[in-house]
């Protein structure tokens, strides 16, 4: 099993290969977030990477998360907060969903072989996942307007982790060195290391502390959230 | 001062500004080597992109340093070591030089206000330098087709920590933070970390192993190559 890292959708060009298995991480919050829609229900998760297609949506009566710049958008029904998907509001509906860069980096990766929805909240999940079915993953981080973040560039670390400890990992390149070794520096406390990050300074700016240490909670949830690019909807697996 | 760090040239134009000083840095081996030549007393370096344009260069005289693939090019009189470059062999001549993507990340930054080459060898006297006269560094690592590497990012961290020494630095974002963290971790014995990277296996294949621990000694040389815009030349400051 081969593990590679692309931090920024810019680079995953550079990256990517035939028959990956690619595994998007917005963690602040956009994919967090998802992860969090199907475990408490919702059918599947449409995600669009433009506000006026999500506009078009929310007119045809659809559910509508939507957030630029770390603020939900007027015209929809939520935005970005984990917190904000709760059952009631998402059981059996179907969520149309974009974020900054979380559903700009599923567009990117849209033509792998399988591409997964990652976060820490589904970690232990997807790695079991991943053993059972992947020959080579990419984890394409959503960074920050095609900037690398910490955060994102941590949870790659930290899956490298757990797929090691099920069996043999090949390291595809520097990059997953460099995500390997922040982990195994801050693992103990990553929300401390993050409070310097850039992305943390916009959370507190937008009243959404509390979102930042629930981001980072390993293993609350064990769904695993599979893009199918036919319907291009993200459903829970199987 | 403000200290921003590109890890790829892909990355650079989302972390460029206008009246950036930029540092070019290609550890394994491209600036250490251009610092090794004008140290050595070259009177200029001519960087070009392509091999067709060496190998005109070459029919008209010139003296040519071309490397692709951590290979010496047949055509050229030296590759990319810095050792090839004795004072007996540039003392006062233009030396045409090509490198898999030292080259090409000079031509991304040769835009900005002031560019710099950087290195392990001098990064002192560079650090002097901008302390001096930048009001914000942009650190363009080379890496390795656009993919990032250890050593280049590396070096960023080594030199956040000299102009921290040196007075008042704000980081950028968090790719120097990330640079800053790998630095903390590995900088009492670099070259046994960057035993495990991608580019010291291709030195190794090459030959090339004692380059690797010439290209991590700090402070060998006090040059500070600056490319001149007009003339597409690099040349020591002042």
């Amino acid at each position: 099993m081969i593990v590679d890292i692309a931090l920024s959708p810019a680079l995953y060009p550079y990256y990517r290969q035939d028959h990956d298995t690619v595994i998007v991480v917005d963690i602040f919050r956009a994919t967090t977030t998802m992860c969090q829609m199907l475990h408490n229900g919702a059918a599947a998760i449409i995600p669009v990477a433009e506000i006026n297609e999500a506009k078009r949506y929310k007119a045809e009566g659809y559910l509508v998360g939507a957030e630029r710049q770390t603020r939900k958008c007027d015209f929809a029904d939520y935005g970005n907060s984990p917190f904000d998907y709760t059952p009631e509001r998402v059981r059996g509906r179907e969520v149309v969903f974009t974020t900054t860069n979380g559903t700009m980096a599923i567009r990117e990766g849209a033509t792998a072989r399988e591409l997964l929805i990652g976060s820490f909240s589904n970690i232990g999940a997807l790695a079991r996942h991943c053993m059972e079915r992947a020959e080579r993953i990419v984890i394409l981080c959503a960074g920050w307007n095609n900037r690398i973040n910490l955060e994102d560039t941590l949870f790659g670390g930290a899956f490298l982790e757990r797929l090691a400890d099920g069996g043999r990992v090949t390291i595809g390149s520097d990059a997953v060195r460099v995500a390997q070794l922040l982990w195994q520096q801050v693992k103990e406390d990553p929300l401390t290391f993050l409070k310097e990050s850039d992305h943390y300074a916009r959370l507190i700016a937008n009243n959404a502390e509390e979102d930042a240490a629930y981001c980072l909670s390993c293993d609350t949830l064990s769904v695993v959230p599979l893009y199918h690019p036919a319907e291009k909807k993200i459903r829970a697996y199987p």
